[in-house]
């Protein structure tokens, strides 16, 4: 599921940054923090998977016992060990924490889970692993930005082939499915959204694909992902059912000139929020400010969104190898919306792009 | 996306209940409790979404400003208060909760969340919210079995077609895919999972589907569900490619024995280890016992695992209304495994059977 990583490796250097910053364990569950140390994801159901990582002893998964034999136990580099339906695997992870009192919680840890440990571990002081986790994990290794282009160009394979979908007089749910398709027909191992978002729908950034039947005049946000051997693709285009309004394709232009702007300003030592005030400002300068309701991207790797965030307020200069999207958007309650979305990755000396599609407005039928 | 239950009474029962029990506020996240309480489920990424329930004010929901849309006002029963970009949730969250001091917090809300309330609540005291909502949730009402029913029945369907399905020379994987697609096909909105064991991999419960190639002699633990207007299916069969070995013919007699006397153990009153206790008799007398290593069922409902679980210490009594699973296996490492699984909801009188498919041993091809 996950490529082949140097896992012992990645744990070495975890262990060492832990003893830096003075931590006691790192604990860490579902979500993406296990696969990137580990290359194992648990289970998001109600039976704990946990790595219990002292920074002063070995790293030991507890993993439910009917799971065991999913978890490849990589290079030695972990101890695992299997609980039984009658355990109590909390007191598995307290026994494993025993005195260590500095600990450090993965972000998306069940609270059930984090609120039993702490009834056992009273003195223990816990705080969110994120900002640990997220320095780790913001800088690609190179082979992960090999996948991340895989994937990337999986996406793009996806849009070139929309001119063969018909659009006008089908349910948006009908168009997602096929979308749906192409995304693991194109390479994918799952499709892990696609949100087709139409006519008056297009101006809800995060809409729920429906029962909404496209129609002529419509404007068609298009944004969808999925899973490529544990990293992921997230591209949006902005398509049109025939010719679209002066007044669309007016707001259109600024939008394509505000996502030029922000690919243009990305570069090493460039904080973060600058590259979502560049793209603002285009918006703004031509009077659209108020329907840029988003942040202007978010990093991406083996989750769809994680650090670093391209939003005002963070000042966390960009550094080489950080991938994230690039994807303003103009929506106009009740009429229409509009979005452009492609994934770069920080270079020395700008941006490698990992969506080529043609940016402009695509007309469908 | 989730029926039209009458939320504002549910809004209502609740608080009464967080009254009786002495709670000062409820806080509900990513999962099912939300949706069970107003019908909207979080999107569980990085922003946060928050239904802030105070037992003595009005609930309300904190969503990103560009989800808001997402959220049908059902009935006026809360408030939304969608927050932007640049504002910061978990503040918002501490500000709503004020000064009250006794706190539930819903099971799967992400530990970054609950660590920086708790910053900021100091002196409160969190608990888990799971045995509050468990009690509100376990006894289905007549609607939700309706809909239980019909993805159940659309499991059945799915079942009932397996007999066109080619299983030798393909890759579980491959199978999946078309396992997937029908439970679409049936009805379901979406597959949630399937499980497709073969060979030596069906002795792993929880197999991570991949790329062996299925062969003659192979047995199939086929374990798959999808959700259906937000209720779950979950039905498992157990496949043989060609006729048995006299040793798994045999194991197998007695699964289907134990599963039977389970169905046959559930009532009101009785104790939901009990129905554990009574398949595990079974396949123990027969011998069989180390090799049952995991529990005998789980409730299900709008999530596809919830309580009640059917495990060896949980005494709670069943009563009407409460559906779960009845799955239990025998698995020999590195050979075979073999699983037979059906939803039931315990009645007056006994069980409701929500999966009928024949539960006889499906010789394939």
């Amino acid at each position: 599921m996950f490529p082949e990583f140097d896992y012992a490796a990645r744990l070495e250097h975890t262990r060492d940054r832990l003893r830096r910053v003075g931590v006691d364990a790192l604990l860490v569950s579902v979500g993406a923090d296990l696969p990137y140390l580990i290359g194992y994801e648990a289970m998001p159901l109600e039976r704990l998977t946990m790595l219990v990582f002292p920074a002063d002893g070995e790293p030991t998964l507890l993993v439910p016992v009917l799971e065991a034999a999913r978890v490849d136990e990589r290079q030695g580099a972990f101890r695992v060990r299997a609980w039984g339906e009658t355990e109590d695997p909390v007191a598995l992870a307290a026994d494993l924490v025993g005195s260590r009192s500095s600990l450090l919680v993965g972000d998306q840890t069940w609270s059930v889970f984090l609120l039993a440990i702490q009834e056992r571990l009273g003195r223990a002081r816990f705080e969110p692993a994120t900002p640990f986790m997220a320095d780790l994990r913001m800088r690609k290794e190179p082979a992960e930005i090999e996948w991340l282009r895989a994937a990337g160009a999986a996406a793009d394979r996806v849009v070139a082939g929309l001119g063969d979908i018909r659009f006008t007089g089908r349910a948006e749910r009908e168009v997602a499915g096929d979308i749906a398709a192409r995304i693991v027909a194109e390479g994918h191992d799952i499709s892990t959204f696609t949100i087709v978002a139409s006519g008056p729908n297009a101006a809800s950034p995060h809409h729920e694909t429906g029962h909404r039947v496209i129609e002529a005049g419509d404007s068609i946000v298009l944004d969808f992902g999925g899973r490529y051997r544990g990293y992921h693709s997230d591209t949006t285009r902005t398509l049109h059912v025939g010719e679209p309004s002066v007044e669309f394709a007016t707001a259109y232009t600024v939008l394509e000139q505000a996502q030029a702007a922000a690919r243009e300003a990305v570069g090493p030592g460039v904080a973060a929020q600058e590259v979502d005030r560049v793209a603002r400002r285009v918006i703004d300068d031509a009077g659209y400010g108020n329907r840029f309701i988003h942040r202007t991207g978010h990093g991406i790797g083996l989750e769809v969104h994680e650090h670093p965030y391209l939003v005002e307020g963070n000042e966390l200069p960009l550094e080489e190898g950080m991938a994230f999207s690039i994807e303003p958007g103009i929506y106009e309650p009740g009429a229409y919306g509009m979005r452009i979305e492609d994934i770069v990755v920080c270079t020395a000396d700008g941006i490698d792009e990992l969506n080529r599609s043609p940016r402009g407005l695509l007309l469908v039928e």
